[in-house]
């Protein structure tokens, strides 16, 4: 049964004005849905592994403001609907798997105008080569994980890929030198380091009417990454925001499918050892792998003409 | 020595068009500098402990596109500022300590333009009692992390407060039902559920400006926690979104120097678990604590009159 | 279908010989079983917070060489059974709910001829007090968790408690200086340093035998923890190895129930920044919190007369 | 100054017995030293990336005892060890590195009998093509982490090599069914699930004295490797127990300088999704990737002839 007396404050309380408080931007749904879809083509056996999670907007203010329900879908039943929908329609991508699922809760509940959902993808690689027999045998890659986030209002799309946790290492290559001072700068100039990230990265499409053709997902994948990948290899580096900038905007010059990138790129510090002390120059042989604190280097880098609208900061801190 | 050739790229190559990319919002700064300063009275010592990280700013581009860190004051420079800061000024409050790192860049900066300082403090518990000798002893006290996210920019603060990490749980005086049905919907009523989150809170200062006088930050994060967990304990709760609304409003109603509140909160699920097939009931005893997938509730709930301000998803899923 | 064919090899492949391998020390069970477990008194509701995980030995070499499941038991079950008991014989305490879980698959499975239990509990504060009215509210508490680890074989009872993520810290009352030197040393002696580690802690009971009475198993708990954080506090530290002896042997001393007792300690560095370049003494006030590497001081402390059968590693480093 | 006075205790104190206690094994080390190894070849390069944690035990009673230092060589000192060795002699392989650092300290610090040092090692792969021209990029690999422990005490060496978080998936050609019963057991029989592990491993080689010559650790490495995964792949599933059978016994047939190997397999559960409620078959293709519980199956494998020397617990539950 309802409490009926008033809750109790952590202070002399001072009776509240009426509707001091107005209910703002508000979002609801399941979250790290789990699945896992496998596809059987005779002995040779295809899967994949999701994280998806689902966001919903719409009219919803009764259930904050007075615990009714009525227009609000279980989060119990988005799951149920990632189930189905992986059985009844397959996954083809993730941002394909996604797109169906925003457009059914946006077209089929009334109250809600707007579906976000963002799915992680976990690779996997075959142990047993299809062309010798039975594929069923997998091993997950590790290194990064690929990101898709759909989101779905007034029949238009915005689609962001990318992906997190793919560390990248040059070993020369790299100066940074010639930079501002103040009284609390001690940091030597360097002609020759190690530069060493892991690459959070975020790119949005074009593509945002369903009049249009979808890009192919998965190729686009494939492409940006090599592209990024190509671009930090390939750059002589000055800065780390020069090498960044060079991973966006060769993007950006080659896939024209790609309106805007978003990096986070922390600086993952590999500092030279002093051997000195022990009669020995270290030649750029011998790094510390330092954890804390690291720089942390953010850019949009955009297609001429098109508006930012990945959010700014992507990574938590 | 720079390369001279050009980047391979991995597919057949078109010349890229000039300028089809532009920078956008781009920051960069030195994250994590983990900082404990201890105060020393007699015998009885004190302590604050934080995690430090600080985002610059400003007249940028050139590092960017040319490499050029002329205007790039390194991100050395900033670790070593918060050591130099928390030996002269000591630390009052984690908004305190951010409000003059992110003033002192600015200022002294021609580049920066904008600073933003993010902290999360980790508490301590004294072991020993001050009043029965010397007491330099301390244990974690574990749980929430309190944070402060302070920007500074064109003589303007905003100041985010919050916490992350809090989790809380009800027994009982928790419903679901009366909800929204679809064909996929299998989730039974329940009129008497074990309801848990862990909190992740942000609520934004009304101050921003210097010719006022600063809130007392220390005062007003324990009575805005205290508040939160009032409501929390004190609302007989029909959905998450009616017990987060409360938690949000009471802050609003209590708390006049704060202008808007945003909760991030997970619907930690605790099952019942069906004790039938062994002859049992349950009693609302036994329960199995899930761990994905979760609902996740968010909300912003605002000051009247006042704008939302605090981004929307502050969490990663 | 079980294929025929011989597996494949990933080099050129001589016969094997038969009987070459022998099957050694095996276990099986379900791990991380997350129970929570209410009691209603009226309107006052207590919980217990438990993740237990089970591991069963015996006549088990079938399931390895032939894959014949008849004596496994599944995990499933296990897990099954560990809600039975929760809901059947509530949870007084970790070793109590353990050995309660030990006893039942030794006594009733008769291919299982050692059982052993492991437990991690979660501590909840109350957010309202009891005597205020309905008190069905709590924060987890964070900090450290409590461990037990029980094991049941031919009838003799070993019973582990202990805890693990205590982290605590003296300002001062530390030294450290007059060790041994080798080419390869540089370290700086100290007579003033910050002393922190997390504590890994594990003691193992004097008893057991069914025919004597157990401990007071919450009791010896409290009684413990506060014994060694007595010790850490009120020790003048030579060492950290001389503050980890002090916190086991006072153990000893005061616990006439405790035979044995094992900590693993990382020293928790917080070396002193250096701000001479900025004309600045530091006067023992601003330290950097380290994450690696670390040192890692480890010792069992017994009661005298008592063998050691705390295994020596339970750290992963 | 040290303290003179009693330390006081939580309850009421009875003088304590004098010699109660009895220091047992002890060991003391720096974990967790990040070291990064560069050889330049030319323009192309070459990396080994370590993280290194030294245990050391001896006459060390007095660092205990008195906290006097004078037989205990710091931790830092074994930091700047691993850094001069890595110059001095480079990176081979984790086991040889590790090797002569053991040797190290037990020969040359008189108070030092034993020294066991672990490694993890994180593998990278190339990003460009040493044909190509310049290759000094690298991405990390992901997936699993390498391991060698070495031990060396009275002229004898233990080595055990390993691997950890190599996740690993079979869609089919694995059954659990005929298992033991009991009152509480309600797993339904199933021919055809997924099996799905991370394997944990450990293999302990033959080789013990310096007499003889040592393996090639890198080809041994990539092997063994090979036999676990060919075996996981080839082998039709009656039960985790039978696979994790195989891959030991077929690490042991095929590779003459391993000994003992043990492994710990979390059952990494995949739920065939009910569909029924929604009018819809299953086929074995919708699965939900579970977290807790899970079953932990664990077993050491020997060579005929060869005790057991791997500890039992290598997971922490």
């Amino acid at each position: 049964m309802p409490k009926t007396g008033p809750d109790t404050t952590p202070e002399a309380d001072a009776a509240p004005a009426p509707a001091v408080s107005v209910l703002g931007q508000n979002q609801y749904g399941k979250a790290e849905v789990r699945v896992v879809r496998v596809v059987r083509e005779g002995a040779v056996h295809h899967l994949r592994d999701l994280n998806v999670s689902i966001a919903l907007s719409g009219a919803l203010d009764d259930v904050h403001l007075t615990g009714s329900n009525a227009n609000c879908l279980p989060t119990d039943t988005m799951k149920n609907t990632v189930y189905v929908f992986a059985k009844e329609h397959g996954i083809a991508s993730p941002e394909e798997f996604a797109t169906r699922l925003a457009r059914h809760f946006v077209t089929t509940q009334p109250s809600i105008h707007r579906a976000r959902v963002r799915v992680e993808e976990y690779a996997w690689d075959r142990l047993t080569d299809p062309a010798a027999g039975p594929a069923h045998s997998f091993a997950r890659r590790g290194g990064e994980t690929r990101l898709a986030e759909i989101a779905y209002e007034d029949g238009h799309w915005q689609v962001i890929s990318g992906l997190k946790g793919l560390t990248v290492l040059n070993t020369t290559d790299s100066e940074f030198h010639g930079f501002a001072q103040d009284p609390y700068t001690t940091l030597p100039e360097t002609h020759d380091r190690i530069l060493a990230t892991e690459v959070s990265g975020r790119w949005r499409h074009t593509w945002t009417e369903d009049t249009h053709e979808a890009p192919d997902w998965d190729t686009s994948y494939r492409e940006t990454r090599a592209h990024l990948l190509a671009a930090f290899a390939g750059t002589y580096s000055l800065s780390l925001q020069q090498t960044m900038h060079r991973m966006g905007s060769r993007i950006i010059e080659h896939r024209p499918e790609i309106a805007e990138v978003r990096f986070s790129l922390p600086n993952k510090h590999h500092f030279l050892v002093d051997l000195a002390p022990f009669g020995l120059g270290n030649d750029n042989e011998v790094y510390y792998a330092a954890d804390r604190p690291y720089g942390l280097i953010e850019a949009t880098i955009l297609r001429a003409g098109h508006e930012a609208r990945i959010p700014v900061d992507h990574s938590n801190l």
